[in-house]
């Protein structure tokens, strides 16, 4: 049995693994995996003995009129290419199994949430530390995986997982990129033709900036100010915001120094991109 | 060493007996025990291989004005007390371990918060629920046992464990009297010989409620009305609040059916104190 449904059955599998020493890595999704899943799979594979990956599209991190509904689900095609990742279990819960009749309790870290994809998607972060808080407890994993892509959520779990002394390693996976540098997500494929040839804006304006950094520039503001007009010089590209921020606190930098987080959220059409960069300051 | 002060000795400790196939009993408490702690500690000792008792005075859970500073402590009592009733361990974290710079995570259960107790301590609950996840990630216990005399506690903490599918079995006790009826507290030391004497109204109003029932009363309001009145004579005590209420959602309930709850807080001089009843209704 690969697709597990209920807690029940998860924790009794889980609980059999652990009993014969076994470490659990976990790989929380939404599902409509690409490769970016599958690089977060495999490496789960290689540090652990059962890697758990599991595939719910959250309804609390999403607000109004936010794209919950049609947000793109394929669970057969996710299975196989789990499996062939390396999974050795998919945990697909309806979502009455996570919020049941009567649920009212929620995570909130505050601070780290309130700033980048927290100000523009306000309960967004709240609803993520909610879930993956259920999924620590259901699955109670070694470690766990999150892609470098959405970097304010990996400085929020992580910020969750120190406050609330959970025994995790949380570990982040670099972004995976197409060819053309396009960052994968599962919402690039709402993008039409012109609107995906228009996001490769993103990638190349950050390729740039760390090009100026490691050329010496280290005015936070005139590398967020080169993005802002590389971007705007596209017109189908409608900025939501652009920052250059401290990696671990995420507050704005001027002075560059330390490791920074170029982070951004721009619209093409309806869908909205995230992309970002962090950069070693030397 | 019986005391513990970090929460990596104490993570240590417990993976050891864990890996042996210990079975782990938690009991949270603010220290300065009683009878009554040292039931639940007893109880746990019965139920589990290795019981740990937590003592820290947890500041989140106190509001503006309230006794944060002068609550009582007395380290070195409660370790022999604790020892003696078969404690295996002592976690005594200091504020800084437990908050430490830039904590920022809440654990905040809606809706049965926000009733009795809640109502009148805006934000205790938050507290509650937060430091009591934090010791549930820490000792990761099998069990904890929690007393029966702080009610809607028992009830908050229920719907956190299952809301946030934690594998931990919560274990009410009962309350514990001192022989002429005052429910035991820790807060009880604040009291003056008036007060104290003048505090029996609250367990002689809830024995005699119980006493109507059972002789046949079903009317949750004429229940609250006699015990308001009863309570009212007493000149030395102000009212906070006297609910009859369903045990489970502690939802207001006028005819009395399957199990409820009399709780009420009353206040003797600056001293406020809590105590209930649980009644089946056959």
């Amino acid at each position: 049995m690969f697709i597990v449904e209920t807690v029940k059955e998860i924790r009794k599998i889980i609980k059999k693994e652990k009993r014969e020493g076994k470490k659990i890595g976990l790989v929380p999704t939404m599902g409509y995996l690409h490769e970016g899943h599958l690089s977060l799979i495999k490496k789960a594979k290689e540090e652990n003995d059962f890697v758990v990956v599991s595939v719910f599209v959250n309804p609390t991190q999403f607000g109004e009129g936010e794209d919950y509904e049609s947000y793109p689900r394929e669970l057969e095609r996710d299975s196989n290419l789990a499996k062939s990742a390396g999974a050795d279990i998919l945990f697909h819960p309806f979502v009455g199994e996570m919020y049941p009749n009567g649920y009212n309790t929620y995570v909130e870290t505050y601070k780290v949430t309130e700033k980048l994809c927290g100000a523009s998607r306000p309960g967004h972060f709240r609803g993520v530390t909610t879930v993956v808080c259920k999924l620590f407890n259901i699955v109670a994993p070694h470690r766990a995986y999150f892609g470098q892509k959405d970097a304010q959520q990996v400085v929020v779990i992580k910020q969750m997982v120190r406050d609330l002394n959970m025994d995790i390693e949380i570990i982040p996976c670099p972004i995976v990129r197409e060819k053309d540098g396009l960052a994968l997500s599962s919402r690039n494929t709402y993008l039409n033709e012109e609107e995906r040839r228009a996001g490769l804006i993103l990638s190349k304006s950050l390729f740039k900036a760390k090009e100026m950094i490691e050329n010496g520039e280290r005015d936070g503001l005139k590398i967020k100010d080169f993005i802002v007009k590389n971007i705007q010089g596209e017109p189908l590209a409608n900025i939501d915001y652009i920052e250059v921020v401290n990696s671990e606190n995420l507050e704005s930098m001027k002075k560059l120094e330390q490791e920074i987080l170029i982070a951004l959220a721009v619209k093409f059409g309806n869908t909205r991109l995230i992309d970002n960069m962090r950069i070693k300051i030397s």
